[in-house]
């Protein structure tokens, strides 16, 4: 078994702002997080895929391939967006749009699709929001 | 004469937009970075100073202070903000929060204040917006 | 089951030493390493925690809290500071300041106070001495 | 148990190529890689060994013996080489240089000269093909 | 006036060999970048250009026009390619693509068209060969 | 005229510490810095000499001549030492071993051999004492 990884990274905006709560509370818990006009960050992205090498190619998966998912399935809606405000997971407060939560809902916008290559699944999903701070989401264990 | 350099970085949000031009036009010359919801970058921003080293302390100038002084005339008023709603250089469309820009903005604010350390002046602002863009400026020459 | 990663860094001396040991074969065994002056590195600590984000917050654990304990439990006594002299671990020829010893002596210093966290637990501490160098503890397994 | 890493890179040219197609379905397969003159990477290798840091030097292994063996059983086989043409796992055709390709081979080159020291056993064997893709081999599970 | 820096990557092979020399004085000056299979790297290059940003974009340039000018004129022809074998400057001996000339190659090959864009003109070109290698070249000072 | 550039590493001891102060005045002027038992760091040396490629070899300086003097003239003196207690230039509080000073220390360590190169002489000397932290010097201009 081999684990093949393909990064990728994406410049997206967001806050931290859970509807329930005031102002005052969203502040006292997020900090500067909280501020509703946003911040950017560089995001990384680590997608892992588990299998044997096809002993035709040499491939776990074909990285073009891969990475032309990456750009379908997660690019394209992330990159150079406002998570809260464009990104239907996020969006209308639906989860906040911190490491974790971006991890587990890129997990599950390529989950089905990159099951479909033969012989390989998907078995992690890494977000850097900076170079100190990572979040990885390996799939219900 | 020494140049010496104190890195940072600050998480921020922007946009390109002309208000002299239509949407289109906007859209036509920014491309997604003319989108009015925002994305973001975690910038990198290096301050370079020349001198001579002081005999008695062996520094061009005192990087804690250095590190004050950007905290106090940079990053208070950059990180975790929306450069184009927030920033005075670039609210009301007044200047396209560009890397080149900011660059500029940056040395604007911390020209007096760095020199005022005795025989330092500053000599360069750098400012990353990924890995792979960067604006450097070095005043008027 | 999220994996949540703060990383941090602190500048710090040592030197390998065995007190049971002859000179001689201190220097055969580590080297340069076991010059008594000392030498250092800028040490870069990753600390892991997993589990479920908080459905209120996002968060696995608050990073500015995990940001704290790190400085608090490991930073103030590690951060600018000879190991081999000043930090309880290793003084005394204890224990010898290795990669691999530091990641289990952090791991010692953060499990209790990590796994205070409602819902988390410290499941790795990964120490690079060097890009080049680093060790990971998973505590017991 | 640490997980003790150590890391090293090597220069080489490659190019994907199956014997048993045809020049217009290598092509269509491997795209630009492809390429019969070959083209090459700056490739990072890291081996991790598992252990118990021994109580008398605090090692799970000596890395100097670690970078030593590196250098002997791959460096000298595979840096400044072309991986196709010079390096016996690859040479005629008999596997395609892919990352995941190289990843088993560095590890068969590995195991068992790094599984004579005491105590400690070759746990994962990473190849980084450029900082975008990486593929990690960690044995028969 | 700004220096804005675009940088790009690209995979080649090369050796380093003298049409006029023996393959003794080859292999003793050049050493095991003699070798006549080639070896390679993935080079890092840098592109700077100077020039006062335009009031109404904010640019110096159009980083997307530069990205673009890069592929067509530089990467087009140097990524995936051997340089000694399909490289122009390099072919036939003409050259010997050391990362010195490699540099001045691509300034010759972005020069003129990068100094179309009106108020700017390249100020620099760097390339990477590892990152413990690098060349700058800045045109006829 | 190119510039070219080799980095280097070398891991070493250091505190701040003016003989003709106080203790109460070291720690109030060095902070954390003037701690006695010392700290450490990887730092990283850029050595930069210009010339222009000689046309039968396509090198400024012979990169493996250059690597081979910084090892001799620098390395072997500051690796893995104690800048304050075995380096001279720094020894007996003569100068206090600031990122500043070790630069101009490089830098004489370097001259008179680099420039014995044909065509080349030395530009720069570039210490980074962490990633943050770098100071450059280019001789008396």
């Amino acid at each position: 078994m081999i684990f093949l990884t393909r990064r990728a990274t994406f410049s997206a905006s967001h806050y931290y702002w859970n509807e329930a709560w005031s102002a005052e509370k969203n502040e006292q818990v997020f900090g500067r997080c909280s501020r509703r006009s946003g911040h950017g960050h560089n995001y990384t992205l680590e997608v892992t895929v588990a299998g044997e090498p096809d002993p035709v190619t040499g491939f776990v998966v074909d990285l073009k391939w891969l990475k032309a998912v990456i750009e379908e399935f997660v690019l394209a809606e992330y990159d150079h967006r406002h998570l809260n405000l464009e990104v239907p997971e996020f969006a209308a407060g639906k989860m906040i749009p911190t490491t974790e939560n971006i991890a587990i809902a890129t997990w599950k916008r390529l989950e089905a699709v990159v099951n479909t290559a033969a012989g390989a699944h998907l078995t992690a999903v890494r977000i850097y929001e900076t170079p100190e701070i990572f979040a990885e989401y390996r799939g219900e264990l």
